[in-house]
Parts: structure tokens; sequence; C-alpha cells
């Protein structure tokens, strides 16, 4: 495929969305056309998925319930979005993607590593990223930071343990899958963005011989 | 588990409500207490996940998210209704159940048994119904029957091709797996109720034996 897609990931309060912000800006200062997507969501019927795994129930829902809703969910946007703006020579830029998920539901909701590895393949095949900027945050900071910004979804009301396991995992997966780059999320402001950009500068160097590797 | 778990299977038109109305009448006339379920349904939650799943998008809705959609339901209405019905001693009939994904989308969509039998392990384990009851009918008498009964839904506007691919998929597992009675659908009413009760006849004189083999 002739796009790019980049990839922010972190726990809730890692600052994805100024992260977005940074992507966006570079790509626009180096002319180049992007599409913005987020995840879960981002066709019809994924976006009605999105609702439904957010919302609280009176019954409680099952990880892999959750799992198998988050990943019909993928699907549907790396089919009928992400591949076809791939295909058109797009930049893709996506808030969250399959890592979320080998984090919150393999690492936080335990399911483990060596069944979220058999869905991926069962669900997505060999795509991935090209390039993923994983926001390293202390849960307890990022947790304040999304409490600060209001109501809380389903997912997000989890306790700390849970997210604590979230990044032990994002942080084991940053380690071991290619094409991932972890970022402190910890520091001041204008330091992550300068990582982002400097990040974003290296791949686009780079992005013919990382293709060939 | 000291319930018994009882599944009817079939295509679109091969009588499965009355299949239902049979199964109820035989435990009511043994005064036996039972549930009733339907898939994919029965919980809040997987209710919300039918109605998605039957509606018809704009978008092309992909085999694999159908898959993840109706094993997500699945696990919800397994999880929080029927295994503590079991435990609680009942009798739960359910219209449709794995059966049916392993037909629909393992045959029908094409994904491959494989594929079917890695999904039912990660969200259901060694969990099965005791007895399924596959009501056999041919494609084309049971879309006639199917649309006699009005509008129909996403799944059931498909092709006979991928109608004849289901019941292919259905006959070969009613062949494989255990527990799995077929009738044939196409004889005469009375005669298709006949061969139900002469099923759990023969299920309630023969269920310890069959647990202990």
């Amino acid at each position: 495929m002739k796009g790019h897609f980049i990839v922010i990931e972190g726990l809730e309060g890692a600052g994805k969305s100024t992260a977005v912000a940074t992507v966006k800006a570079f790509l626009t200062n180096q002319n180049l056309s992007f599409k913005e997507v987020r995840e879960p969501g981002g066709t019809p019927l994924a976006e009605a998925l999105r609702e439904l795994i957010k919302e609280s129930w009176a019954e409680r829902v099952t990880p892999q319930a959750e799992l198998m809703v988050m990943y019909a969910a993928r699907v549907q946007l790396v089919e009928n979005l992400i591949k076809p703006a791939l295909e058109q020579g797009l930049w893709v830029i996506g808030d969250r993607h399959d890592l979320s998920s080998q984090a919150y539901q393999g690492g936080g909701r335990e399911l483990g590593s060596q069944l979220l590895a058999q869905i991926r393949q069962i669900t997505l095949g060999d795509f991935r990223p090209d390039l993923t900027l994983y926001l390293d945050v202390d849960p307890a900071l990022g947790l304040e930071r999304a409490q600060g910004r209001g109501e809380l979804d389903r997912i997000e009301k989890e306790t700390l343990d849970f997210f604590q396991r979230t990044r032990q995992r994002y942080l084991e997966l940053a380690a071991s899958e290619p094409g991932v780059v972890t970022i402190d999320a910890g520091q001041p402001l204008d330091q992550v963005q300068a990582q982002i950009e400097k990040a974003l500068q290296y791949y686009l160097q780079n992005q013919d011989k990382g293709r060939l590797a």
C-alpha cells in the first residue's frame, strides 16, 4: 500500500489528542494529505459499536465480549476506510489501534497475549501500522487528567490496578513490536511535541529503507 | 452443571419456532422448569448487538466483524444467563447457538472451520449444548417460507448459494459434532414433531449415561 498509517497510543490522559494535533500540523507543514480516524469507531457500524461498549450496562460485560466488539469495530474501520485511504496514497492518523486491545483487553483484562495474537491474526492478518507513537504515562497521573475532563466511560472507570496492568503490557509491546516509538508523556508538553516531530522526521527520511527491511 | 441446554438449529424457514414450541410443550408435560433464549440476543447488550448486526448498513459488513458481533452476543448470553440457569438446575431451550456461527459465518461466509474452532475455543472454552436438534431443510423451500413471513433482515437477504454453503456446513457439523440429531424438516409437521419428541425422550432416558460417556 502506498500511504502511511501512523498511530498514537497510550492510556487515558496520556495526551493522545494533543499528539494527534502535533502529527496533523507536521503533515500539513510537509504538504502531505491525511485522514484522521479514532478507535473504536470511524464507520457507521463501528461508531454504533463504540457507543455500546463504552456504555455502562446493568449486566457484566465479559472481557471476551468487550474484545470481540473492539475487533468487530476495528475490522470495519480497517477494511472500509483505512485500507482504501492507504491505497489512495494518503497518510492515516489513528487515535488508538490494535495495540490498545493488546494492552487493555490482553493486559488490563488479563486475557493474555497468546489469545490476543490469535484474534489479531484472524481479523487483521498481517496488517500493521507503519509507525506507532506510544505515549507512556503513569496511570495515576493519566487518570487525574482524564477525570479533569469530566464524565468517565465504562472502561475509564476501571481501577488503578487495571491501568497498571494495561501500561505494563503497553511497555512490553513497545519493546517487542516493530515500529513502536515510546515517548515519555510525563515530560513538559514542548518536549513531548519535539519528540513526536523527531520520530516523524526520522520515519519520513527512512520509510523506504524501513519498508525494505 | 445440573441443568440441560437444548438447542434448535437450522436455516431460515426450517421451522425453528414451531420446534421450540414442541420442546416447551414436552418439558411442561414432564413438569420440568425451563428458560427460553434466542441468539443473537437474550441480554440487554446482546439484544443491542442483534439489532446492529441484522440491520442493513450503507457500508459493507465484513464477515469477520459479523463473526465478532455474533460471539460478543453469545458470550454475554452464555455467561450472564445460560450458565446461571443451568447452575440452578433449569432446562434452557436455545433458538440457535454456536452451530449457527459455524454454519453461517464458517460455511456461508466461507471463513473456514479452523478459524471458527479457534474463536469458539477463545470465547466459550469447552461449553457445549447437551442436545442439538438440527432441522434440515432445502434452502429454496426455507427461503420461500421465510419470505412469506414478511420483511427479511440483512442476513436473510443473502443469495441461495450462501444458504446452500450454510446447509452443507450444518450437515457436516451434524455428522461430526457430538450430541446433534438431524431431523428432516421437509416432512409433514406432525412427523417433525414426533421426531423432536422422540429425541427428547431418548435424551431424558439416557442423559446420565450420555454425560458419563
